[in-house]
């Protein structure tokens, strides 16, 4: 009997993060016509005549979304940027606000809080993002921080995860997999080092992949570039729970199948190397690693030779029906469903 | 010597919350003629034409903002929507969309989320107001909540801190100090509790000093009452660190001094006697109180005969020069110079 005593837990288990997002979400009713969007898409939007806001924000908790014993503070702030703006871009528009909340407890110094908002600032620096909310109060038990990322695009270019149709072209930017292995490595010396506080680890020929895992950019620069080869995507989403996860979730929303084939995943010649000493099959990575912060987009079979004029984006695939699911050729023919193993659970 | 282990967070505990706010908000630069208002003000503001948006950020952490051994789930949320709205009210403007994230720990059940929501759910639709996003994530520790408010207001009538001129009459509305009193009975009860759980509290003749403090309301009436009276106030803050650091920050914006009278503050009966009967000046907790959610504001001279016809307001004081301080004119006719003792400190 004792694995009953609470059997609400087991239906939160069943339900995962998007279902009881689903679930609660059912029960608010909507009042304003400037609200665009619902709770399916990366970010809100609420509509001002021609040009849309767009409104992310996202939680960080201390040993749940990092681990401060690896975890540099300036590189910390500098990703909780990017994490909140990838959500921005993801929507075709461009970041041009946050808010930020920070918690700290005791044992947080001024020269820690310092070091953390430098990492913010020079992602805001970077990207032309302003400060536009600071507040600070105490936590018992670990570093929290809230950021609020605002953006701006034109109604006509707003790009959701609704839109994809049968034969468009499925795109995703840069590589795949490196961010994750970079926390295999970072996890690996961790161990390490607990076990031999004196043995220094070597990372100096991982650098690639320690910076995706530490200090990701937000692919502004993606969405600015589709737009100079006039390219607007049929539907986007963001790369942050694995490819296979934000493929499911985009196809589902458009009401589409797809397929993909293994030997066009981008994933870079280091991530492939490291995985295959660390004998993990890096494909798995690339579809499952989460936290590449890419983006993955449709666009129309005309826009083919535009797209041509757009560097770090890779054809990865095309839209079927719907009942075709959404399957992945491999290198050696075979048809595989994929599934969502991301980091989409609620107890991760 | 031990004391000096980290003198860094000496300097943190001397800069004090919003020294603090400043100091890291410095290094950030602008870049968007979009972003209207700065760190200092309740809530940010973003231009769109004739119309700001205005976006206010809150984080919540079990055990520094609420206490769950004696906060209903289902008060809870609806508070949390109260507190993310009080900040976009204070701005003059109208709460139109939320965008909630929850992180939970284990000894959560579907059961408990359900309330909690169902609380956001009963203040949202109070003020018409759309979930615009829902995020989960798992916690370690307690129940984490987030809550981003947004809303809407004509450029015309955007209120700010900064903006009070001499001789404009200081005004606050509904009653001050209950809520605190409120929390006073409440961590009472918990320490009985604690020494005989036997005993049930009956706490029935407190209950408009529990809901003050449990289920607070946004004063999303009161700025339509002004509008309707035809009043813009000069400038507006919310009052949620107790009056006098409310009126301390107002004034230190708008580069005023102020004068209150302690003989006009409006304290509400069952407030002053619970008060009187343990012992605590009822006025020390209604400039100090914290939680009010009241509005804070001042109007024109011109505006007072209009005044009248909005319910629930008091004058109880006016603006002076700068050099003049913010003074306090009590019943015996002493000056008291006011000092923020809210619960603005980072280490509370």
């Amino acid at each position: 009997m004792e694995q009953e005593v609470n059997p609400k837990v087991e239906e939160l288990k069943e339900l995962g993060k998007f279902g009881l997002i689903n679930f609660l979400g059912e029960k608010f009713s909507h009042y304003n016509s400037s609200t665009l969007s619902g709770l399916g898409e990366n970010a809100a939007v609420i509509a001002h005549g021609n040009t849309d806001s767009v409104v992310s924000s996202k939680l960080f908790i201390e040993n749940i979304h990092f681990d401060m014993t690896y975890v540099p503070l300036k590189h910390l702030g500098y990703k909780t940027i990017t994490v909140a703006v990838a959500d921005i871009v993801a929507m075709n528009a461009l970041p041009k606000q946050v808010l930020v909340n920070i918690a700290i407890s005791n044992r947080f110094s001024l020269e820690a809080v310092n070091e953390l908002t430098d990492g913010m600032q020079l992602c805001c620096d970077r990207y032309g993002i302003d400060l536009a909310g600071l507040d600070m109060s105490s936590s018992q038990t670990g570093l929290i921080i809230t950021v609020t990322a605002v953006g701006e695009v034109e109604e006509k270019s707003l790009v959701q995860r609704v839109g994809a149709k049968e034969n468009e072209l499925i795109c995703v930017s840069g590589d795949l997999g490196a961010a994750y292995t970079g926390l295999i490595l970072l996890e690996r010396e961790k161990k390490v080092f607990e076990v031999n506080p004196n043995e220094q680890p070597n990372l100096e020929e991982y650098s690639y992949l320690l910076e995706r895992q530490l200090k990701p950019e937000p692919r502004v620069d993606i969405i600015q570039k589709l737009k100079e080869a006039g390219i607007t995507p049929t539907s986007m989403t963001n790369v942050n729970d694995g490819l296979a996860s934000a493929l499911i979730h985009l196809c589902k929303a458009s009401k589409v199948g797809s397929v993909i084939f293994e030997n066009k995943l981008p994933i870079d010649l280091l991530t492939f190397r490291t995985l295959k000493d660390l004998n993990i099959v890096s494909t798995t990575i690339a579809l499952n690693g989460g936290e590449d912060y890419e983006l993955l987009f449709t666009i129309a079979q005309k826009d083919y030779e535009d797209l041509k004029k757009v560097d770090n984006v890779s054809v990865i695939g095309y839209i079927k029906e719907e009942a075709a699911g959404n399957q992945l050729i491999t290198n050696d023919d075979r048809q595989i469903e994929l599934r969502a193993q991301g980091f989409g659970e609620v107890r991760d």
